[in-house]
């Protein structure tokens, strides 16, 4: 029976454990917390569940679904449990060029991976089937990544159900931060922008009034913080570039409005409305 | 039997007829296109209908429902036509003080208001039944404004199932720029910068992967552009003081990544969560 490792048994690990179950793996799951493994032992989301990495030994792929920040020194800790230098090691991180350039020099078959799933619930509770369904896996090989690695990781990505695209760690690292990590300061500028608002008639009014627009356009900028700071730290560079860009545009709208160049404007608002569904698929 | 006049047979107008028709109103409609006029009989949305103002001579009350930029000049046509100096006029304009402080010089018995209703579909097609149930309808006296108006329009407003506030047109263009305007410029900026990026393979695959996040905090961007045109030109003032006020807090959220000041980042953003549910009562 084949053998499939999870480290991580939040949303997306458990949400994967219950699907490899079904489809016939073997599902090995480890969590720091023991009260994790019992309940994804209770609920039969793992065959076989420790706090300790040793479990692992002998899987044929593992997926590291930690938070970002303990990607590294889970692979760190994990690779001397290890036997088999042709295991594969994949992780789920939101953030690619940071942990595969450093993953990849730990482990040669190391292939980083980004499955876009998600839901407003987190933890093993919230654990699913067909989380994955419909949904983007993007896998980011570099020029040293086996081949081998790359093409089992998709297999088991479309098993899921996910649409799979391959591209580098940079430039999904890049065209996140545009349509994933933006949004989330753009968002938060605006909850931040109105709470500034001084005058308490006009404040009280406006949260009487607030509605859909609001409710949508500040939605992901009210998210989990922890989340919004590790997209900051570990995608700093192209975070930065696409606030730096954003902040231009901006600033020719304030421009066409402080001098009243409605014809400009309304060509501007026009291309928007075209465009935007180009990103909506 | 009650007259009530209505100009404009869109969305907002042909919805309002409907429902005051159904209370027991005579419902006279007016539009400038005369196929509007007879859909607009034929649907059983108005009893009488015309392109000619002449039709609203014995109204109570009349609403203009035209877009911002015909209310002036509908009233302007309207008065000559009136033989009660008590004759109620209202609009339901989205921007206020430019609006209530001409119509109010013009005609005594002008009271301004603001439902704050509204579907993606627009025209006399999409008007429905309880499009104004639960939703906010402001209504802004000025101090000359005479009580009677106030509270006949306050009472229809309250009839169609309206939560009814009230403050000075001021009070209202500034708490719409922050929570209605100010969020559609935030958002085309964010469609703007994306369509900005040189690299192809970038852009390429941000709109594959484009999801929720990008989806909801881009809506308003995307949407009606002469709405959004109408909003900068009444409401520049306010606008413009939002968007200042909001590429300020931007630039603090960017300073805050630059200087990787990730505790402080943390606490602004658990904030922005805390703070958000307030605005969505």
């Amino acid at each position: 029976m084949r053998k499939v490792g999870i480290i991580g048994l939040g949303l997306i690990g458990g949400s994967l454990a219950l699907e490899l179950g079904e489809q016939g793996w073997q599902v090995l799951g480890v969590s720091r917390q023991a009260k994790t493994c019992q309940i994804a032992l209770e609920k039969g989301i793992v065959h076989q569940s420790s706090t300790n990495l040793s479990l692992l030994q002998t899987a044929e792929i593992i997926f590291i679904c930690t938070p970002l920040a303990a990607i590294i020194p889970t692979l760190e800790d994990l690779i001397p449990y290890l036997n088999n230098p042709q295991t594969i090691i994949t992780d789920v991180g939101s953030v690619k060029a940071p942990i595969v350039n450093q993953c990849s020099q730990l482990w040669h078959y190391f292939v980083g991976g980004h499955p876009m799933a998600g839901t407003a619930e987190q933890g093993i509770e919230a654990a699913q089937k067909n989380l994955f369904v419909g949904t983007s896996y993007v896998i980011t090989p570099t020029e040293k990544t086996p081949l081998e690695a790359v093409e089992k990781l998709a297999k088991i990505a479309l098993s899921l159900g996910s649409n799979v695209h391959y591209c580098t760690p940079e430039i999904h690292d890049r065209a996140v931060a545009w349509i994933s990590h933006l949004p989330v300061f753009i968002s938060a500028g605006l909850i931040d922008a109105c709470l500034g608002e001084k005058d308490p008639q006009v404040i009280t009014l406006a949260k009487k009034l607030a509605s859909s627009g609001f409710r949508d356009t500040s939605r992901v900028g009210g998210g989990n913080p922890e989340l919004g700071v590790m997209m900051a730290k570990y995608n700093r560079e192209s975070l930065l570039r696409s606030l730096y860009d954003y902040r231009q545009h901006l600033d020719y709208f304030i421009e066409l409005i402080e001098s009243q160049q409605w014809e400009s404007l309304d060509k501007k608002l026009q291309q928007m409305q075209q465009e935007r569904p180009t990103f909506l698929g």
